[in-house]
């Protein structure tokens, strides 16, 4: 994938392409915007991403449009080809009406992102939550190595939560909170959270929350805030930093016991780990796994609830939320 | 409900009554086999309770004999009259072969309980782990009262473990392992579980962990151990004995830590509460919501996400199993 920059030739109408029918995935992030374009045969035609414009609405969409254009020029084919548009936004979504509510990053509140999309592009569009999306495309991705019908998708970034994939349907809940684990109380004597619970998981393993752990103990070094990130926590494990390791080991305890929540909740086949700071790699995941092993050492449950196969980490280069949307436009398209 | 003396000559085949059609509810537990039977129109014709003998599967097998003789001549049916047996047992079930495995307080694993009872009865029989028919129970309860989409019972005994209805279905998992949160790790520092984990929730907030929390901090008194239930704790708090109290507010507090994983994990509309140990009712119920409420006291999330009225607790003398077990007798009958 490319960020390609801004062009104002790519917004004009393209001519003399293909009739042939596209889909149009999107995943509408804080700071990018996804966007896949595939044919019919499911072929990817083309993947960019583009800068976010979140001032307020009418840049937000001219950003999505920009993102849209781009990708489908890359993908040389016309707007009047797509057939249907699946995109992932990170806020409480109403699938039905395609309105979005509490997407912060975004600016947006109470706003029909679904119609204005549809309005833009001339083409259904099919909403939902990011994650959920992330967890769709982790099951197709899944679905090439092993069969599955429970499927959880953690995502560890500024946020934590799960998307479920329950007897092969995404799980929204009543209110679209299903997987909000993020804010489960992890450790009650922990640091407040932002919702003003005490020690919600995401006050302890979130990226933020990891580079603030790291600086609260090395308040002794003059560093810049700022540029301490959870991946640069990571790399300083690596590297032999004694402190980075023991916030790395303590961290990765508490994504052990989530995992062992969403395991005994939930009882799926896989859990699949994404989110900015899964892209460590390895030296995300081995610690996880040390954790889990530990923890089940003494039971047989554990063992068994908790076997390492159940987890993956999906390849760095794999947009699960971009290949969900795609998915859901399709599928969408063929049961109307 | 009345417990009835085992009687040899209700084991007799009965004749000279009605044809009309019957539908047999069990609830096998490990002291009790509660049984109800139930006309076409939902009218219920009895309900009985009669022991379990569980040293061997033919005795196991010969008291729900007793059980299901009670209740049809209780009900003045004959057992050629019964159409379906709904039948919530405690352990691992295959609800498609109607195989039984780790039914520990049954003394029964990997047995074919659905073939037994539909030889015996000459009826279709359909089984399901006790607590997911408890659930199933528990919705038919609520939907009297509320419109309900997404519910978990929470059942709060010798054991804890959840039963999941998510959008109008039961939820088992996997492996039937669905809503197992008895185990989920709630005090790391905690006691070890008999599954071989530390701080299991089963070891803080179970009937028998809540008697021992009290023994332990009163072990000065000379008391009958095996007298002492959570009933008895429960009780002793409301007299006033100081010790219970400070044990009921600890247990209250753990068990609306697992009310807030269920309202995050699975986003319900109502949680119902039952079993055991909440058989003592409001003395049960005011300390969780107090919990709760304190819990929440700083968070708009948690204060909409664990509204008081989410919360429900079961009239006592509804058996949620065997009205689970009956109507997952009449549904397969009615989807054949």
């Amino acid at each position: 994938m490319s960020v390609r920059p801004l062009d104002a030739a790519i917004m004009k109408p393209l001519v003399n392409l293909s009739p042939m029918p596209v889909w149009l995935g999107l995943d509408i992030g804080g700071t990018k915007i996804a966007a896949v374009v595939m044919d019919h045969e499911l072929r990817l035609l083309s993947s960019v991403k583009c800068a976010t414009q979140t001032a307020d609405v009418d840049q937000l969409i001219g950003s999505i449009e920009t993102a849209v254009y781009t990708a489908l020029t890359a993908a040389q084919v016309n707007a009047n080809q797509i057939k249907a548009i699946g995109a992932g936004v990170p806020g409480l979504v109403n699938p039905a009406t395609g309105e979005v509510r509490m997407a912060v990053n975004l600016n947006l509140n109470q706003y029909p992102l679904g119609s204005a999309l549809t309005e833009k592009f001339s083409a259904p569009a099919f909403l939902e939550n990011d994650v959920r999306m992330a967890a769709l495309g982790a099951l197709q991705y899944v679905r090439q190595h092993a069969t599955v019908r429970n499927l959880a998708y953690l995502s560890i970034g500024t946020g934590v939560s799960a998307g479920l994939i329950l007897d092969g349907q995404l799980h929204r809940g009543s209110h679209g909170m299903a997987g909000e684990i993020g804010h489960i109380i992890a450790d009650p004597t922990g640091e407040y959270c932002a919702c003003g619970l005490r020690g919600c998981l995401e006050t302890i393993v979130a990226g933020p929350a990891i580079a603030r752990q790291w600086l609260t103990l090395r308040s002794d070094l003059e560093v810049d805030d700022a540029g301490v990130t959870a991946v640069s926590v990571y790399n300083a494990a690596q590297q032999g930093d004694k402190t980075a390791q023991i916030v790395i080991e303590q961290v990765s305890y508490y994504m052990a016991r989530a995992i062992q929540w969403l395991v005994m909740a939930y009882d799926v086949d896989k859990i699949v780990l994404g989110g900015g700071v899964s892209r460590s790699g390895a030296d995300f995941l081995n610690p996880i796994l040390n954790a889990m092993a530990k923890m089940s050492a003494g039971s047989t449950l554990a063992k068994t609830m908790l076997a390492a196969d159940k987890i993956m980490l999906l390849p760095s280069n794999y947009n699960a939320a971009t290949w969900g949307a795609i998915l859901l436009a399709c599928n969408a398209k063929a049961s109307n």
